[in-house]
């Protein structure tokens, strides 16, 4: 990922920062692709789904409410000797091969006493597991400078007076902390009552948010996997329960999805052995319990990845959590799962959270403000809330994962990246045969020009360096799927090559049919 | 801007946060044409233009090389009664009407005792003047709560054990800060020499940043003109000055602009009682020495406010600054101001700069990696930068304060957002004449529909509810440029009435010409 220009990590030449990445202008544009593909098809899906902004600082109220102050912490271990931290359930999980996930304290401290589980850095003793809370403080105004300059003072003269000082400065402090979001969702909730006002309070209302989270993570790894700094896609919709256990056929066309085939690893079938098995959405109802709404959504969430981002079927998957892995406020949890070759294993790209009313009756409970709806015969109720949640980076690498694909080619191999053309990150190159003839140069810029008077939505290149094989081997290489090549014939009769990307086919186009050709080519 | 949704106070229903604001459905739409707008025109300037999304943490040692740790300060003075804070400066400017930008602490202290400034919430006596760094550390790692625990511990008990823990977290806590970034620009000078190889060491190379920066402002004020999270819109522009001294035109077709006359307030004219005076860009080559490169820039972002966004030429000039004003780095700077009717005032929404090779001469001396170039005759050399840098937020506030207008039809007022159709956050209503017959509804939706396909990159709304009349004022008031409604007629010709927002005129359009006449109307 790093040699074409995916991701390079951030703050590389100061020697990078752990947990972070910068994406360099192949990286931008897949991922604007794929953020264009999702809120097409997420906010397609109704007509009363929108998309907010809100700030990625928030009041520190906000994580009272939604638990994140008091729940969002990570067991975390110390070595007693190198000072250096891990997150005790992965190491556990890493020295026993079990799953540690949900253990409490004292379980995990149980398990690295009976095992004698040391620090795989050193061979240190291991401290106590404490729980680390997982969101970045921001504080807000000068107090924290102030603090540190104070203590620093105060460690050098042991003035009694700055005792004082210091307390004073860390109640201010503390009075003033915001937090970096650990999670987009929470800006849906807080806008709730506003959008839902100025869209004539009508449900179900769908809030999307697209943008920064982020967590202070005890060990970020596996390239995007578990970053500090990422970027999620989030839709929390909002619907009434009463009204979707008997009547989502009113807002939503059921019989569309009823008999699409899924790809489950339900919790019964976790020890079979099987990645998944097969289930219709109809079965996933009648059999499994689950309300028609949830089970709509979960077959919509299968059919982004396998229409739009066009994942094999056998690398998909949707996983039920199970009653201890789950939050305690999710009813429903299934986790979207790719299998990554690069890692070899299956790896959560996102999730379809039945959240209840849990997060809005939070922030009405904490802020005082009624956030409950009145429904049409007058009754109130505060709205539940269906999140789809989507972890961008993580699905940029498992596009990545997915489509790179090295080929063999007679006698040659080649690297390709296989993207379905909507989510090229150039859509298009034009070449001039050779370089050295001014002719075909620029009738070649002609062609680059008019293509991008033609697309402007469109990334388009204008290469002439290298022999053509050379050149068609880099755009393989970043996945364009079109390459346009003029040469002496197109002087003569107005025509180029159009070199198809994955059949290598070359085909004889005239240019005043170019742009036509391609619009419908480059819209899978 | 609150009542129709374009932005909210961050954490509103826990009573704001100030310098923070959430953007509702419209506003990001809005925010998103806007940035649409800017990455066509910018990016399309030249071919080796291109965008890159670093992370918005960054290392400490970025700010040491560019000189924001030391250098990025506001003179803050403390109330020594109440305790609140201000911006000494703007304090200064606004008791006495004169301009503080740039005064030292000592001349800023003497202008408060000998004018006897005091706390303009209070009345009491001001403190001395400090520094106060704007920007907001980001603690990764553990180390920031386990001081704050510790120092707690330690107020508490007096243990002496625990001040040498303490003096320990400190430093850990000083190694282990980052920074969320001030500005978008020290992204792209971090990412040069990665993405200088990837494009074939070719110069001019441009690299553009639409994203979030932070300052922790002292005086958060004048709702989206100084935030404490706001977004930035940033092209670098890294080229060889030895080239653009002399043969700019190789790259860049001057003569273009050579003619384009532009609003530029000289400092020289700062006190004729003129806004500006109108020069083409060659007098502002020969008759005032700006280099050519620099003019040519200079036009382009003038005519993007002219052409694209479509600014009252009445409204918008280029202000030079004194050599006290720029940072002392920047060459040459020219700030974008547009007059603001509601502020009274003109502000400043974006700025061309010509930083040099301060940049990468830094992060080269600080990082220690070469960061300068070769020239085909084998001489080495640091790319100079020209920065084109807009506030994102202030553009929005801008084009509101320019184009939400007032108007008198008959005896009646109405609103209306006159934005120039590619900016509007919703570019077609579609209604039925009334929702009481089924008819007119089920037409109105297919019509709906049809559009939303034909048009899956714009968003369409569809509206029954009012009366018609109703309906158009309130796509007035939020600036959709057409409306499209269905009536009896509908039904029997199928033809619908096309309403244009500024003319209110209505013309009765065939459905299937519907499409390509919005096509061509909307992309003005």
């Amino acid at each position: 990922m790093l040699k074409v220009g995916i991701v390079y990590p951030a703050s590389e030449i100061y020697g990078g920062l752990r947990g972070f990445y910068d994406y360099g202008y192949l990286g931008h544009l897949l991922k604007q692709s794929f953020e264009n593909a999702w809120r097409r098809y997420f906010l397609s899906l109704h007509e009363n789904f929108w998309e907010v902004e809100p700030a990625e600082v928030m009041h520190q109220r906000v994580f009272v409410a939604s638990g994140h102050l008091e729940h969002f912490n990570d067991p975390m271990v110390e070595c007693t000797r190198c000072k250096e931290r891990f997150r005790a359930d992965k190491l556990i999980e890493e020295a026993l091969g079990i799953s540690a996930e949900g253990l409490t304290l004292e379980e995990l401290d149980r398990l690295i006493r009976e095992h004698n589980i040391r620090c795989p850095k050193c061979g240190g003793e291991l401290g106590k597991v404490r729980w680390f809370n997982l969101m970045f403080p921001v504080v807000i105004g000068a107090s924290s400078l102030e603090l540190i300059r104070l203590l620093k003072d105060y460690l050098a003269t042991r003035k009694e007076s700055l005792l004082e000082q210091l307390r004073q400065r860390l109640d201010e402090l503390e009075r003033s902390t915001a937090y970096l979001r650990p999670e987009t969702a929470q800006g849906a909730y807080l806008l709730f009552k506003r959008e839902f006002e100025l869209h004539r309070k009508k449900l179900p209302l769908g809030l999307a948010i697209i943008g920064k989270a982020f967590r202070n993570e005890i060990s970020p790894r596996q390239l995007l996997i578990r970053l500090r700094e990422f970027t999620q896609a989030e839709l929390q919709i909002f619907f009434d329960p009463e009204r979707w256990s008997s009547r989502f056929s009113e807002d939503f066309d059921f019989s569309e999805v009823r008999n699409t085939r899924l790809n489950v690893l339900l919790v019964k079938d976790r020890n079979s052995g099987q990645a998944f098995r097969e289930l219709s959405v109809q079965e996933l109802v009648e059999e499994h319990g689950y309300p028609a709404f949830y089970a709509y959504f979960l077959a919509k969430v299968f059919e982004f990845y396998v229409d739009v981002l066009r994942i094999p079927r056998s690398r998909i998957r949707l996983k039920e959590l199970s009653e201890r892995e789950k939050a305690f406020y999710n009813r429903y949890h299934f986790d979207v799962e790719i299998w990554f070759e690069s890692l070899g294993s299956w790896k959560e790209v996102g999730g379809v959270h039945y959240r209840t009313d849990h997060d809005l009756s939070g922030h009405q409970k904490v802020s005082g403000v009624n956030l409950s709806v009145r429904r049409e015969d007058g009754s109130e109720f505060i709205p539940h809330v269906l999140e789809l949640s989507f972890g961008v980076d993580r699905n940029i690498m498992a596009l990545i994962d997915v489509f790179l694909v090295k080929e063999t080619v007679g006698s040659k191999e080649r690297v390709v990246l296989k993207l379905p053309p909507r989510l090229s990150p150039i859509k298009v190159a034009v070449f001039p045969l050779v370089s050295n003839k001014p002719e075909l140069v620029s009738k070649a810029r002609e062609i680059y020009n008019l293509l991008r008077r033609e697309f402007p939505e469109w990334k388009i290149v204008y290469d002439e360096k290298g022999s053509i094989g050379k050149r068609y081997r880099r755009q393989d290489e970043i996945g364009t799927p079109f390459c346009v090549t003029v040469d002496y014939d197109s002087l003569k009769d107005d025509t180029v090559t159009l070199r198809d990307r994955d059949t290598m086919q070359q085909t004889r186009v005239r240019v005043d049919e170019l742009p036509s050709l391609l619009r419908s080519s480059l819209s899978s």
